[in-house]
């Protein structure tokens, strides 16, 4: 017979199972992820990760795009928050807090002069981002805050955003 | 009868007059996006922007997740890439370059010892993203390598994530 605590929808000794493995092996936490983008034509385009069915990403009417997808402004803005609340999810299963639901809202601001090619000098890119969580669970406001605080600390996409991180970028000729 | 000059699937004239109508009014460089998370348990999400179909996130079975979709991660780096891509479809446009295929490949690299709790201090983001992006058009070598570091030069979403940007995050209490 086996057991199985489940908490926020996860399985608290296949958690526990993976730390320890990291433990035993710590160069597995390094690890590479990838997505390979193709271009449909204009501003259409479709990302694709591992073998996942392929993303759709353009731009609204009012940009010249076809609005058919998200844009990668807001591609961006889903993958901050979406990483916090795998984050929260993950950290409130490891102090026994269960979520009975959770929402986010995540906005940003970006001036398009420098890309749409009117500014020659200035920022290109959001100048600052706003996310609030909405989350039900049975955590006190301290341990709600303390949870807080420890996902947004340690998320990895939000750190991206927040942290320089450097970009290498070649163009290849195709023949 | 009007006649419409198309490159890179998009339309001359419509960029023209997207242009004008910032130049006259440089307010409306200043544009704002947002996404909604839902969280559906465990590490399975989908987030929406205005109008279009959900976006699933999930995070791969090794991390304990469901394998269901690419994790936030991989979004990241999708939204890197169709930035990329949708800026050189935009200034290729611009320069009268004419590109016939376009793929790009991002890939990254995270240490998660801080994501997952294992390691107290250091970087939970990536460390450094590096992009290839393979394009065929008519650009002589000096002019797609003109047109590459003028489109990572103001890329938007990669400008992002070289660049520090400040996340104001707060979690809210449901009752």
């Amino acid at each position: 017979m086996t057991t199985s605590t489940q908490i926020n929808g996860l399985d608290l000794a296949q958690l526990q199972a993976v730390v320890a493995a990291l433990q035993a092996d710590p160069a597995k936490t390094q690890t590479v992820w990838r997505s390979t983008v193709h271009w449909d034509g204009g501003f259409q385009n479709q990302f694709q990760s591992r073998g996942h069915a392929p993303v759709r990403v353009d731009e609204p009417r009012g940009l010249v795009g076809t609005d058919t997808a998200p844009n990668p402004a807001e591609m961006l803005l889903g993958a901050m928050g979406t990483c916090l609340s795998i984050g929260y999810a993950l950290n409130a299963a490891a102090r026994g807090i269960t979520i009975e639901a959770m929402d986010l809202q995540v906005e940003g601001d970006i001036d398009l002069g420098v890309f749409t090619g009117l500014k020659a000098e200035g920022n290109p890119g959001y100048s600052g981002v706003r996310i609030t969580a909405q989350i039900k669970s049975d955590a006190t406001p301290e341990q709600l805050q303390e949870l807080h605080t420890h996902v947004l600390r340690t998320s990895p996409i939000c750190s991206t955003v927040q942290n320089p991180i450097p970009v290498q970028a070649t163009a290849v000729a195709l023949p």
